[in-house]
């Protein structure tokens, strides 16, 4: 996915099945896909706009802190405000994008196990790149917050390469992988395991 | 939208919408948007009909009380019953469109807190307008009753020009915003924060 | 709706709307619509078929037993087996339509309330043809079984003009109305309602 | 269903139905069908894919082992890792099509039971092929693990003809039928017994 008109294809039929799930609602979350490695040069979907109606324009090139470049195909349109964060775990993980929504377990999971959420020794955790069998699996959860540096020092402090996922507590998920549908496996993955692991763990 | 004839296909679609969430079943629920400021004209949806399966001719002109003016688009069409409290919101806030629904969680929240339900300290409190921390928000609570000028005098008992919201016990909720987009916007993010505080404090 | 050829087309496409709900699940459920009323004749939805995948051609007249009767469009196509509780319930109440679903609300309010569901002072029981305020509603709960006489006897038993639906415990629920779309009105609303009950009556 | 090229068309609408669902989240689940009896080969859907994109060409015919044939429609998928537990179910059983999914209900339901779930009293057990009174049934839970022929011994070993259906715990459900229509109407009506009867037993 190299042009700018591909990815932003690519972002809002993205962002089109995340909504259909109910996850970006009240234009919530952001998706981004690295263009350049070197400088780095991240597509992010624009910001404010409702996530289920997104045309292949509406999205901005921004560069390492998540500022948009010069020369945007629709320079009314502001980036993510997290588009900082996006770049940063672009940069330290290596992905090709980043997925963030605001889906209900996520963010549930991260109030009951604000030290991190624990899974292990499910079959679903092949999808998010881990094992099924004596593999445990710790999502970092940090503290919301609005500065995308913070945010980014946290992310990275807790940083596993092993662990494509990261926690906002009182907001939402970040799950990345080397393209879109990768990302979307893993996130799908994370998703029905949390939301299992807050059922299972739930007094009956 | 200044004509009819755009305000009744604009909540229509927007109706099909809720519908399509589960939030407006049995025919439940009303939107309206301002035509004209003074005097006051809502259009608002025609009573008694599948909000998924309305049409651009199925709504109804009412003035400040919620009484059909003459000269509507559909005689035969009965204006929504709520379209008084309607009317009493778009006045009293200056808003330009007011949505009503039969969400389950806004139910259930004003059900476990009727003296008005609190939030704070969460991300999407920024899509309903508020801030994401250290912003206490009250979304208030007023009884349910079929007198729509008594609604509307509880509504604006407890009126506060920051919290675009009103739970209706036993009944549903009220959003208002600017236009359509920005209700949907608010109610999506203020049905979210409903689900995620009912869970959240449900005993584990 | 005279003609069964559009009793056929407009079961169908209700019972697929159902079944997007969910609530037709493994091709349960039914539904029927009164052609004639004396001597009675009703098109009930064939047995054994996806209810999300009904041509118009897949109905069955049925006579006061809820038996088939001669001459049938699909001659290969049985009526559902629950077909005598339908035309009981027609009869009896003199309803121009019946519907038959595996909500799994309804289903867990018969097993939390076996004497019949409670339900009063909510706004959501208008929908049901009852008031708002102060109207005990009770919906019948009867036990199951294959003998669809039984059952229609049960149902007689326990029969209120101004309650429009049954609760069968373990197995699902009837809701009837002067048509199609004022039966889904009510079912509607009363799924929504049990819904309701069932989670503000859980401990928290 | 004698073609490969029906079967793959067959499997790839029968994926998007429950990929629709949410089962199938994150390329997890696949389905299988019978095309010939002796030797064994089955036709299954190849690995790795989203569920809800395959197309009639995305399927790997396999032998009893779960080993794919020489002459594939597309050498370049891969079976599913899960082909020789479909192979030994068909095999077993003598089923036309199998079918696993990654539903939630099921995996809590093995979670809550792991020595097998009991249901018995249910209408919906009707269209899992077993009686709606008195009739016991037991669904058998068994570890989960990756290699399919100690996962198929397990499931030999609890084998019931009259049980079409296989928990594996911390990870999904099998279930078949003659072909993939029974094996659909088994699978959701065995959901929907599940989700009932963990909210049933729930604390309230």
């Amino acid at each position: 996915m190299t042009t700018l008109a591909e990815a932003g294809a690519a972002l809002a039929a993205e962002s089109a099945r995340y909504a259909g799930l109910g996850w970006m609602r009240g234009t919530s979350g952001n998706l981004s896909v690295v263009l350049d490695a070197d400088p780095l040069r991240l597509a992010v979907t624009a910001s404010g706009l409702d996530k289920a109606e997104l045309t292949a324009a509406d999205v901005v090139v921004v560069d390492r802190t998540g500022t948009a470049v010069p020369d945007q195909p629709r320079p009314d349109r502001a980036p993510s405000a997290e588009a900082g964060l996006h770049a940063r775990i672009a940069e330290v993980s290596g992905a090709g994008a980043v997925v963030h929504v605001h889906a209900l377990s996520p963010v549930l999971a991260a109030e009951y196990w604000p030290d991190g959420v624990e899974l292990r020794d499910l079959e679903m955790l092949k999808g998010f790149g881990r094992a099924a069998h004596d593999d445990l699996v710790t999502v970092p959860v940090v503290p919301n917050g609005q500065d995308m540096r913070v945010l980014g020092d946290a992310f990275e402090a807790g940083y596993r390469a092993d662990t494509p996922a990261l926690l906002v507590a009182r907001h939402g998920v970040y799950v990345w992988g080397a393209d879109l549908t990768q990302a979307r496996h893993r996130l799908e993955c994370l998703e029905w395991l949390l939301r299992f692991t807050i059922e299972r763990t739930r007094t009956r």
